[in-house]
């Protein structure tokens, strides 16, 4: 995987500068600070990073996708600031998020700045205005579908009826949409047709949902170290998870108290966590969550035989194995 | 001015449609309720009849203008709601203000909803992809705008030292800039060549900044009735306004330390307010603002030389007028 992780490394100092050079220009400074401080805090840059490499698969090159990568980047960062201060999170990447620091007014602030940022960096993007109508409508949708996704996630807690399919149309809201709208932006910003368009969509949204799904699945068989939590803490945390609607949804009475108790108790023991992954096992829900992630993995590689091959497709390849691991 | 609030009335109501038939499919259903919520709760929509009015003056009719008209009234609406929460408001257009009713998560979430439904409405404006492009272009520009504007009101907070420039900087950010845009939008989707998408935005910013310092006069001369709020009201709550600035920057120490401590009293009875009047009317500030309000619109009237004559023409002169009184 250590070239994936080089060439993430090559292409964020790509976007890195331009959203450098982008938010130079905000005042007061507090504002600027903010805005630009969660890109200073690291983060793999795997979206506008799926922008450039598609961009190269369709011969368009990456060049004239940098300002739409750089903008998909500012789109994903402004959703993490406003979801940590719903959520009252007080870490993001590894350092205080940006509420914690600023408090909730900048903070909302920076949020939406990064937002109408995004959006100027696409609009000035050295491609035919229809390109960039297309690729504005895209991110645009995507972030309907984000907010979307957060208020059903709200809406789900407390709720231990939901659906497979409304977890899965809220995951796809909440991640897949906007890895579905940096893979098609890059295949509008290069120049693709429309099939090829609309293929990367799917491409990105199967990858997207496989990257929630895994997460979901290593937090049961993760090793900590590699995860970087706990094993269980989903369940600790009483989290909505894919494992947890299919079980309570195919759970006998028991089981299902059983395993509600656990997740409604807010201070869940090592003993209670095992319990729960007991009756994920007994119902088939690991294995499941694990083979749906891979389903949809191997259909995304199946999509990229639309592909010319190249090298950027290789990675393209690579990149749908590497959501399966950790971190996007 | 029944002429200007019945045609107004007739633009509200089309603004309106397309505003409801855009938010209807949003879910879930408290998303979606909190999204139209202030629209709903009325509000005179004179930016979005801007737009329209300013695209009728350039001969490019206002069918084509729609879309980009409700997606400025979207914007207005989504900075109440963030400003709202940033301040913590409780009413705004005589209602409880969206985080009271839906809590702050998906009142910031009704936000980033209308933001983003506000440039998928300017993408599918029925335009070349060049206006759309140079209307969101716009519209963007004006959101960072609104944003600096808001972060440079909360850095002022607590500062008495703000310049007139500052000041005048600040206003034109969050209340300016979006007028402009509004007006610069209409001549933009009308059709109109450069010259008159320059004026027409600086038309909007004149008139635009006459609404915010005659806002800051009325405060101090209006009636009560016709205000809407105590006479005083601003400086009992130690607001910045062109007045205080003005008197700060001018005022002898003597002066300065009795309208601070009246500024800085949380609980300003009506002598004191009285007192700060005088101390405003002692240095010409109350007359200096009506002054800058004034010429600003004559100053913007005289701009609408540019365009032909015409129906829509006449009711931007009358619009003009109107923002001097109440309340855009």
């Amino acid at each position: 995987m250590s070239e994936i992780t080089d060439l993430l490394n090559d292409y964020s100092k790509e976007i890195k500068r331009i959203i450098d050079e982008n938010l130079s220009t905000i005042i007061p400074n507090d504002l600027q600070e903010a805005s630009i401080y969660l890109t200073n805090a690291g983060g793999k840059m795997i979206r506008p990073a799926l922008t450039l490499m598609v961009s190269e698969s369709v011969v368009g090159g990456k060049e004239g996708s940098l300002n739409s990568a750089a903008a998909i980047e500012l789109i994903h960062t402004f959703s993490l600031i406003h979801d940590d201060i719903m959520d009252d999170d007080d870490v993001r990447r590894g350092v205080p998020a940006v509420h914690k620091v600023w408090g909730n007014g900048v903070a909302i602030l920076s949020g939406d700045t990064l937002f109408s940022k995004a959006f100027e960096l696409i609009i000035t993007s050295d491609k035919t205005p229809i390109q960039n109508n297309q690729a504005l409508a895209t991110v645009a949708d995507a972030c309907v579908q984000i907010c979307e996704g957060q208020a059903l996630d709200i809406s789900f807690e407390g709720r231990y009826d939901v659906s497979e399919e409304e977890y899965m149309d809220m995951i796809f809201k909440k991640t897949g949409a906007l890895i579905a709208a940096a893979s098609k932006v890059g295949a509008i910003m290069g120049g693709a047709d429309d099939k090829v368009i609309s293929t990367m969509y799917e491409y990105g949204e199967l990858i997207g949902l496989a990257f929630q799904i895994q997460d979901d699945y290593l937090d049961v068989v993760g090793d900590e170290k590699y995860i970087g939590k706990p094993v269980g803490s989903d369940i600790a945390k009483g989290k909505m998870t894919l494992m947890v609607v299919k079980t309570l949804n195919e759970a006998n009475e028991e089981d299902s108290q059983k395993l509600l108790k656990i997740l409604k108790d807010s201070d869940s023991s090592k003993e209670d966590i095992d319990v729960a992954i007991s009756i994920f096992e007994k119902y088939d829900s690991i294995q499941y969550t694990h083979d749906v992630a891979l389903g949809n993995v191997n259909k995304a590689k199946e999509l990229l035989k639309i592909l010319p091959d190249s090298e950027a497709k290789n990675m393209l390849e690579k990149i749908a194995d590497f959501v399966l691991e950790r971190d996007l």
